[in-house]
Order: C-alpha cells, then structure tokens, then sequence
C-alpha cells in the first residue's frame, strides 16, 4: 500500500499540484488517490493535469455524462477505487440512484454483448467500415 | 465465423425477434449482430429484450448519453465490433466528432487512472465508504 | 507476425516437440500457434507440457469440458485464435451447435453479472466465507 | 456498497423476483448479489430471469459444467463475488476439490496461451476459417 | 476507422505537434497513431506530452526497459496496434528475439499466475502488507 | 479462501516443491501462493517449474527486469496478491522507489494508448506488417 503523502508534509511540486487540486476542486479535502500518486512527483502532475483537462474543460459533454463514462470504465475493469470515488463525485454532480442503476445496467449489458461479438466472430456490416 | 442468417431465411422466434427490431428500429436492416446470434434463438431473444430494455426503454439517461457509456465499456474491452456499430448508432443519435474525442480521452484516463490505483494499492477514503 | 516454422524446417528441441504433437493429437498437422511459439524454443517446449498435462492427462473433467472451459477463457479475453482454435477442437470432440450457443450465452451472462458484482460493491455473504 | 434490500423490507417487483429467487432454488436464501441488484429493480428483474435461463433451462450442458463455465469467466475477470458464489453454487452440484483444481488449471492456461497467441501475432489456419 | 491526418494537411496544434515528434523520433516518419489521434487535437497533444515524458525524459529505467514494460501491457490487453508499433521500437532500440520470447514467456506465465491467485482467493503474506 | 498447506504439513509430491522453493530462493519462507496452490499439487508443480524457468533461468533480460514485466502485467490485470509479491520482489533486486514510479507511469500510459487505439481503430502502419 503507497505512503499516503499529507498536505502538510508536501512541498515543492507535489504543493503545487496539491494548491491547484484545492483550487478546482473548491475544496481542502485532496484524495488519497493523489496523495499516493505524490510518491512519484511526475505522475501526480501530469496525472492531475490530464483528469483536470478531460473532466474540467468546457467541452460538448457535461461534466455528468463524464463522470459516467468514467464509471462504465471503472466497473468494467473491477477498479474497486474508481468506482467508489467517482461514484461519490458522479452523485456531488446530479447521479441519481436510478441513473446510477440504469448505468449500470448499460455496462453490464455491454459486457454480455461485447462477448457475444467475440465468440460469434461477427463480421463488420458494411455501413460500419469507413464511418 | 457464425453463419448470418438472413431475414429471408428466418422463422419461427427468429423471425419474431427480426420483426421486433424492424418496428423498434423503425428500418429494414438488421445488423449482422443480430443475425449471428440467431444461430442460437433463446440467446437471440434474451439478447434482443435486454439491449431494448436498457437502451430503449424511457429513463432518466438519454439515448445518446446511453450510446456513449456502451462506447466506453466496448472500447474498454477492444470489441471492434461493438466500438464499430455503436459508434454508427452514436453519430445518428447525434454524436459530434468532438464528442467522440472527447469520449475517447475520458475511457483512455479512466484505464490510465484505473491502473495507477492498482499499482499504488490505494485505500478507500473514509467519505467513500458506506455511500 | 511471428515467423512460422514448418516441421520440415525443424530440429533439436523444436523437432521433438512437433514429433510429440503429432503423436498425442495422432494427426500429422500441427497448428500455426505452436509454429509461431517454435521461435523461441523454451516457451515452446514449457507451453506444450503445460497445455497437454492440463487438456490431455486423465482427470476429473472430460475432455469436451475441458474444451468449453478454453473457450470460455478465450472468448473473455478476446483472443480470436485460441476462440477459432478450440471452437474446432471442440466441435472434433463433440461440441453441437447448441451447445456452443450455451456456451456463449453463459459466458455472456457471467461477464455481465462480474459487471453488476463490481459496480454494486457487493459484500460477501457469510456462507461464501471459508468455504 | 451498496445498500442490500432483505426479503421483509421488499415489495412489488422486488418481492415477485425473490419469491421466484426462493421457489427456483428450493432455499429461502437470498443471496446478497440479489439484494443489492434489488436497488435498481428492473436490473434484478432482468438479470434473474437472464442467469435463471441460461443456468437453469434444459439444455445440452449440465448445472455443473454450466458452474463450471461460469467460474472461469469470474477467475478470468478477478471477480471476487462471483467467484465465491458460483464455487459455493458448483460445490453444492458435486463439484470436487479436484475438479476445482483442474479447472483453475485449465483457466491458468487459457489465459497463458491467449497472450502467446496475442504476442506472437499468430495468422488463423486455414482449417479455422469458415467453420 | 479513424482519418488519418497527413502532415501536408496538418495546421496549428497537430502541426506543431507533428513537429515535435519528428524533432524527437530524429525521423519524418509519423505514426498512423498520431495521424488518428490528430482528430481530436487536444487528446493528441495530451498523448504525444504523455508518452513523450514516460518513454523519453531521463529516468531509473532505460529505454528498451520502457518499451519491454510497454509491450507486457499491450499483450495482456490484445493491442494489435500497439504491440506492432511497440515491438517495431524496441527491435529498433536493440532487442533481440531472444529478448521477446523471454518477455512473451513471463508475460503468459504472469497472465496465468494471476488467475491462479484469483481463483485460489489466497490472503496476503504478512510481510506484502505495509511495504 | 483456499486452505494454506505448510510446510510441515506437506509430503509427497508438494514436500518435493516447496523444497525446491526453499533452495532455489534461499530462504525458508514459503509465500501463501505456494501454499494455496498446493491444494492441487500437479498445479503447483507446473506453475512452479514455470515460474522458475522464465524467472529463475539464465537469459537475456535480467532478474529485475522479469520482475518489472511481471509487475506491469499484474497492474494491469489488477491482480493485488501479485502486485503486492512481486513488488517484494523487485525491491529485494533492486527496484527503487524512483523506478517503481516510472514503471506505473508507463503501465498507465500504455493501458491509455491502448484505448486509444481501438477506439480510432487505428490501421497498422506498412512498416509494422510482417516484422
């Protein structure tokens, strides 16, 4: 398990990034995910900077809709930390319960199908190629 | 490869299912999806009334938000198929190319971040817990 | 693409495993997966002992089973060789079509419930403790 | 985690799944998979009557090997929650400890050669085509 | 299948970019990898600033260490795409095929030995916890 | 949980392994994955005549590096038993902190690009064919 690095331990730019957390976020609380990723300085930079792009730029989806998408990759690859962090951000945001069970739902769904896809060994409809 | 059977040469609970996704579909096409799971017809059936359910049935997400999560999860996998079909189904429902670029940036951090929180082996946070 | 080599190509430890596939499986064919691992001779040789102890060997699963089981890996994992190449096996050994279309219909299913398991954080119940 | 619904507190929906859940296994246990599904009740509708087919409905394979399939997919996906409910589910089918180990075994290599075959980039055989 | 963005066509951020790949690669040569990701300019600049610090910025690990690292991943995960370009760079950077057997070999006997943990349920020792 | 076989505890064919564990490691500690394997000794055997040779045997890469591949496949599968053994591992032949860093920042960025990649299903480049 990483050493979790405190905010009052962290200087240079680890604080720097902790600083800016605090700032997008509005909030003092930094999670341990970022506190264990200030083990390797680099990686919590460029970490942060890329979830701070993807998540917090204006762009054509809202910040809802990425925090589900988010989830549906979460759960499908069992990262029992993502799904539980951002399911508590996905709620901060709008998530209802029945937006959560309806997500659900579409995950496991595409799951089922993807592997259907696999051991059929289904060819590609010809109004699929070159889209 | 599955043998795709054609509308054609459909009867019986294939042939009821094909018709079910012509109405719901509001097209003559059927996508070979369909019509290499009606090699086995239960599986075509079950199949056919859970992608209806979660993916048509009125809700609290919208179709295209539910196209995107099914994108996430199948890009996830590497299904070529279902990134490929529903990436078609995606663009009628509206999906701009910055959309998908966005989406995909969103599935690529979330596997990115899925892994960081593997390898530092990082606890939940108390606030995760027990929502 | 690895390289494939042919038996006639062959010699020294690659030799005598092809020699020893030919006999267990009594076919002279030998499959391009052992021709492409025939690159590197050690993994060949280990992969060979491996897959005919666990495939081959009396046990408590019969052969057909033990073929199933492969598939349902393989089709997990994506992996459109080992799915093509233990699809034939199996069929040789038995595998109707509806069985395989059971098959895939639980696989299905399992990759959906793992999903629903994941994204529910399902506690274990006491029963399935210690077991 | 999600909030698990007991049979006392259920009704509607819910209630008509667990009786079914009760009658179909011949136990009045419910398993926590189910009461957490229950959060979300078209979810657990439609994945019961889903695992209640594809595991229950005659058909060519039997409730062993259909358990036995099962628990390669979760041991493949590292679902911890499938994986002990489905060895408690196929111990109660007859499943031996030996049988257990050669499925694992089976499982093991699977997921070995799977990425053989994806390393070494390794063409189909023509006898794999077409069938 | 995504566009693929030639340099002639590229302006502003991709071309900027494109630049700098050439500059570091000591090549003109650029990557159907970046032509597709040119769809999308901000996850194309975000990638290359990404991959470029990972796999170029000194550091512990030297170069072909990277890419070895680099291809266990992409194997595990069934890449084609990935594989093929990360094989071709680190073929490039000195290794041998002895080199990429043996890698291929841990990575298989790492895809077995980590469903066996999986299946097997096996606890931690007490000397993994807390290091 | 699997039951752990101590050493003690053991005879036969499994008190023939983990006597060969102990001397090939030089150490008396047998680590729970042995021991749980041991439930089904022709597994433990084979996996660990496997792991022996790709980790133990001399070769082209050394000890650590086969540890840092290990790792990174293991991250990526998120296998914590072999996250966490392997970790031990590696830091007993040398892995620093600094390194451990940058070996998760490559297995992040390689799970992201992955992604990437078949999301814009991205065509292999001619030089990469037939390498």
């Amino acid at each position: 398990m990483a050493k979790l690095v405190e905010y009052d331990e962290s200087s240079g730019e680890v604080r720097a990034v902790y600083d800016d957390i605090r700032l997008t976020r509005k909030s003092q609380d930094i999670n341990n995910f970022w506190k264990a990723l200030a083990n390797h300085p680099p990686t919590l930079r460029r970490t942060w900077e890329a979830v701070k792009q993807v998540m917090c730029e204006p762009g054509s989806l809202d910040p809802l809709q990425r925090e589900l998408i988010y989830i549906a990759v979460s759960v499908t690859n069992g990262c029992q930390y993502c799904i539980a962090s951002h399911k508590f951000a996905a709620t901060a945001k709008g998530m209802s319960e029945a937006m959560f069970g309806e997500l659900l739902s579409i995950v496991a769904t595409a799951n089922m199908t993807n592997r259907l896809a696999n051991g059929f060994e289904i060819p590609l409809d010809e109004k699929f190629k070159n889209q």
